[in-house]
């Protein structure tokens, strides 16, 4: 009857369990291994015939589109046709690379000409994605994809449209879509022990009640970041964030509390690229033990590839798989009615996982992920209640930061 | 060219249209209306017959369960069975109640017994709901709908089951679901000029930044409601929200922004329905002007039919619709380009919304509707983007407020 025995432990986990000295060896040894961690020194990475876009200031990319348009005219005043030269973000165009731990663009780039039938749809579209671009990065405000849409629906006809192009625009001047200051809507909670500043307002986090903080689609609003955290908590759904939230588990351990509430959106990738960087504290990501709790944790590691031009604001590489992993099913014996068994389309997932680059580098990450297509077994991180509701907070996660037991 | 004339006026508004005091004078009226107006004397309403359900303290409801079970052991030791009397749920068992503004359940209740073959799993489920529930509200914490459903997957099977399972529950004992402490998952937001606080922490909605603050799944949380806001905007999504959070429309006039990000889910109606309650001002809705849009402002002021046994504290009665209304298109000359074709399915939706209680009892709503069928057009708030990004907050808005022109 282990989960019966489980349940007791619950109840009443052994005191040095919950003692933050003890339980924060490990970690602090991780994060003191990330302070001496050099920089990635940029000049010995080939990245010859790569495009690594960076965040410019708002005048520069009014600048950037402008300088495009005074091409263009030049172009047409030479007798030549208007046209832009998009790079490509096609798959074929991509290319992992291991020092960076992320995936950018190679330079292939297409003409797309007004003058050429096929493309003077596209080049119209795009001519206007410029134009409105300028117009709100000049007044210095924000707007959503939706509203860039509204302006002019009989051009753009569908939402997808503007979206591509948008990226294709962001990609040709060479920065992040955030810098274009068109924002998708925000979805990710953040809750614990950092502070800043939102547009001039100071936010401290380890006052936000329950529910924490709504992650700003506005990154660039950001400013001023303080925290005493040892490490950032990586929370793939927001029921288990709930749960550390209400129980205030960055009070007994100094933590930043992170959801994304599943897929994450492009602000909660930001936010926490740029926790990391400032702070340089370990963060640990604690998903569900099945392939798209992997694949999550692979967006926030690598990134898309549909915005892999875009991945250095939104990648925070080097992020640790606390769990729960596929052995923890066993070390944790959690009970058999908790283990779902994994469909065709999750197998076929998994198997696809296998052969990613980020899989691939990290033998202890094969090795769970073998384990989980051999079994066939896949639970929720919500399966640990199953040995009563506060498990996670008063069991399982002290003890796996005491263990040091992330890989 | 219509189009263009506004956009002049979106970058020049006239002085006078943003003068505050201008303004508010009809929402002012809005409000003193309000406060003049008595609560509904409950003894002239005929609920013979009817199950209001109202909050209940977490002793209340733990003692409410063991009751349940005290009845269950006697009617076993009379050697009759063990069973429980569920309120029943269904359509045919509501009323909407007009003084009340809102849909009730009225008293037919179905036996579920553990001696009958057909209804033993659900009788087990039930019991074993009621022991979480009743382990939950005596630790005093809260936990997800989907934390409850792996505790026990092998009994509960589906969450679905659990799910409705629990609202039997609720209406067992005669409380609101969120009584139960178990909560869906949030997703709204509110900025402005609120301040309360959550599980003891002071919360200032004015100083949030320019996304706000997510609005808690645990509203009995929430105390110490302080507000000098003049009125509450009701924006159906979150993109809307964005434009009027960055711009802090609620400085230049001040209220309270909430959004459900699209249909509400429960905290963010019970947010909204106390508030109104508490601070007694208007509430203006601004919603997409399709039937969609009306669809939702109904959720927020009569409740879903799933969970109208839980009216009280989900519904927030007399919420006026300010916008987007159908004929706003023509009266602010929307560009034929934002307007879209209903769908066979938005008419039926619509032809559905004609015949419902709370669109027939005020017939400028029906009014508006039978315009939106006639014309067969809709629109996204997001189409005022045709005349300036700014144009919603710094004429479309203003402009409504100052002539009053909400229904």
């Amino acid at each position: 009857m282990a989960p019966k025995k489980k349940q007791k432990k619950a109840a009443a986990p052994e005191a040095e369990i919950l003692d933050p000295e003890v339980v924060l060896k490990e970690v602090r040894r991780c994060r003191a291994l990330l302070a001496t961690q050099k920089p990635v020194d940029m000049s010995t990475v080939d990245l010859s015939g790569m495009r690594v876009v960076d965040a410019m200031p708002a005048d520069d990319v009014a600048y950037a589109i402008e300088a495009l348009f005074v091409a263009a005219a030049e172009s047409i005043m030479r007798g030549e046709s208007f046209k832009f030269d998009v790079p490509s973000r096609s798959a074929t165009n991509q290319r992992y690379v291991r020092e960076l731990d992320r995936i950018v663009l190679k330079h292939n780039a297409s003409e797309r000409s007004f003058a050429n039938v096929g493309q003077v749809r596209k080049t119209a579209i795009m001519t206007r994605v410029f134009s409105l671009v300028h117009e709100v990065v000049t007044k210095g405000i924000h707007v959503t994809k939706r509203d860039l849409f509204y302006t002019d629906v009989k051009l753009f006809k569908k939402q997808e449209e503007s979206d591509a192009v948008l990226d294709d625009a962001a990609c040709t001047i060479g920065c992040p879509r955030s810098c274009l200051n068109v924002v998708a809507a925000d979805k990710g909670l953040v809750v614990g022990r950092v502070q800043f500043d939102e547009d001039g307002d100071p936010i401290d986090c380890t006052r936000m009640g329950v529910t924490g903080k709504a992650i700003p689609a506005y990154i660039d609003k950001i400013s001023n970041i303080r925290s005493d955290a040892e490490f950032i908590l990586l929370v793939e759904k927001d029921a288990a964030y709930n749960r550390l939230a209400e129980d205030r588990f960055y009070n007994q351990f100094p933590c930043i509390l992170i959801t994304g509430k599943g897929q994450p959106d492009v602000a909660t990738r930001m936010f926490l690229s740029r926790l990391k960087a400032e702070l340089k504290i370990p963060v640990l990501a604690f998903v569900d033990s099945d392939p798209y709790g992997l694949k999550i944790l692979s967006v926030y590691m690598s990134g898309s590839k549909a915005m892999s031009y875009d991945a250095n604001s939104l990648t925070t590489p080097d992020i640790k798989w606390l769990g729960l992993r596929p052995s923890d099913l066993d070390a944790y014996n959690l009970p058999d009615q908790c283990r779902l068994p994994m469909t065709p389309k999750d197998i076929e997932m998994g198997k696809q996982l296998l052969k990613e680059d980020f899989v691939l580098k990290n033998k202890q990450w094969v090795k769970e992920l073998e384990r989980m297509l051999h079994t066939k077994q896949k639970a929720e991180i919500q399966a640990l209640s199953a040995f009563g509701f506060q498990f996670v907070t008063q069991v399982y996660l002290p003890r796996k930061l005491r263990q040091g037991d992330w890989i």
